[in-house]
């Protein structure tokens, strides 16, 4: 007989949706994965799934039985909901075919690989999930070689931060680290560092970006932090150009021009070499 | 006596109330404007405003005491609110300390004032409120001269295109058009159009941005749709490059991307001259 929960109190179920509170998640060790696309990307980079649940009437697309094909392929068994059941774990209007929990990863600087000329990402105490998925998105997208999230505001395993990311927090190209921490091991790398700034002297497109570089993005609310002041390895300050009404962009937007920026000169580099 | 509110149950208070919702505002040609930044720039654009709310007890920094005096300076009545009352029309946990109606603005193409090589964005069926307002707000920091708003899939004067664009929805560089007059349009004005798609062949910065030249954006779903197709003015389509797990990226984000490049080249075309 599968095993299956019909009813919205069974009680795995219950510590199931439990992970989406912080405290939660934190007292377990684990968290909540939710969605097809999120699922599978967890599964790919090898994230150790400890339940996985599945709504087969919601997993009516291609993807969805791709997801559900890979985790039996995996090994995992599968545990199928009624879509009653489904429906008390669901999270606002969205329908997740496949929701699973798993421990929470650990990934630290020294697991990072880096290729000959890295280009990093320094995301500093960022407040908002969204805007940390958002450049964890963009950073896949750019083909950043590592993102570092220093001194964390919020839960970057939280569900907002995976669905914003579409599940690229999963991938290997990730870290956490204090700032010491960080520091140091952009010392050992000899990186160049680029501070992100609107008081910045200089344009963001009249610095080098091939050289091997980290890019320090700061919190909403304050910017990079007075952490980088001093340090011999802040070489560069760079601001976006402001036309409008004076207003800073949002950091995920500035992200976004900073990296594509990057492989643009990168690209530009390579068609002359 | 000063004119003022106490109870949340007030019918003034419970009209504003309701502009909350499409329904309303469009059975009332009247918009609701929440905050502090937004009413100041609504106000400053010109924006007929119909009546103001202040909760002075929320009013405790100098952009809002310039806010208030703007508005009285203006010779408008602001009706005080009690914290009771201003909490009722509260939207989530944001804090408004000045809440306005407005006459729903209305702006055509002939309406837009263009330099010599214009930069316009076209906007074409965006759905999320959120994408569309960090559109405008980009748009406005990278200096764009128009943004046409071109079959719009959501209220573009909705409380959450106001709050995502800081404002900046309300800036005389807005326009609203059918699919139809925006290609009269940019035919009268011949500019380039240069179309955003995955699928294209040039990556974005492999085109000449400084001549005029319009980019167009299409709907979160669907992408620029079919009406561009066999357009003898749809001179060049781009795509951003992607380098990580074929995800497309948030039309925002690929928005943000394509409106800095074009700054760049003008500013790097600026700097030879």
């Amino acid at each position: 007989m599968p095993d299956r929960i019909d009813s919205p109190k069974n009680p795995r179920l219950k510590a199931m949706l439990r992970l989406r509170n912080n405290r939660d998640r934190k007292k377990t060790g684990l968290i909540l994965i939710d969605g097809v696309r999120e699922v599978s990307r967890a599964l790919a980079a090898g994230v150790e799934l400890q339940e996985a649940f599945a709504c087969l009437d919601w997993c009516d697309d291609d993807e969805a039985r791709d997801g559900l094909s890979a985790l039996r392929a995996a090994g995992h068994g599968v545990t199928e909901l009624s879509p009653t059941a489904a429906e008390a774990l669901a999270y606002g209007e969205r329908r997740s075919g496949i929701i699973a929990s798993a421990r929470r990863p650990q990934r630290s600087l020294g697991e990072l690989s880096l290729g000959a000329a890295p280009f990093v990402a320094i995301l500093e105490a960022i407040e908002k999930p969204g805007n940390l998925g958002a450049m964890l998105r963009t950073a896949d997208a750019a083909g950043v070689d590592a993102v570092v999230l220093m001194d964390s505001a919020c839960d970057p395993f939280g569900p907002n931060v995976i669905r914003a990311s579409v599940g690229n927090i999963f991938r290997s190209f990730v870290a956490e680290a204090t700032a010491e921490k960080t520091m140091a091991w952009l010392n050992e790398n000899q990186m160049q560092v680029v501070i992100s700034t609107p008081i910045a002297d200089k344009a963001y497109d009249e610095i080098n970006w091939r050289v091997p570089t980290a890019v320090v993005l700061g919190s909403e609310a304050h910017g990079v932090s007075s952490q980088w002041q001093g340090q011999s390895l802040a070489s560069e300050r760079v601001r976006l150009p402001m036309h409008g009404q004076a207003d800073s962009l949002n950091v995920s937007t500035t992200a976004a021009v900073l990296f594509y920026e990057a492989v643009r000169q990168r690209r530009a580099a390579s068609k002359q070499a």
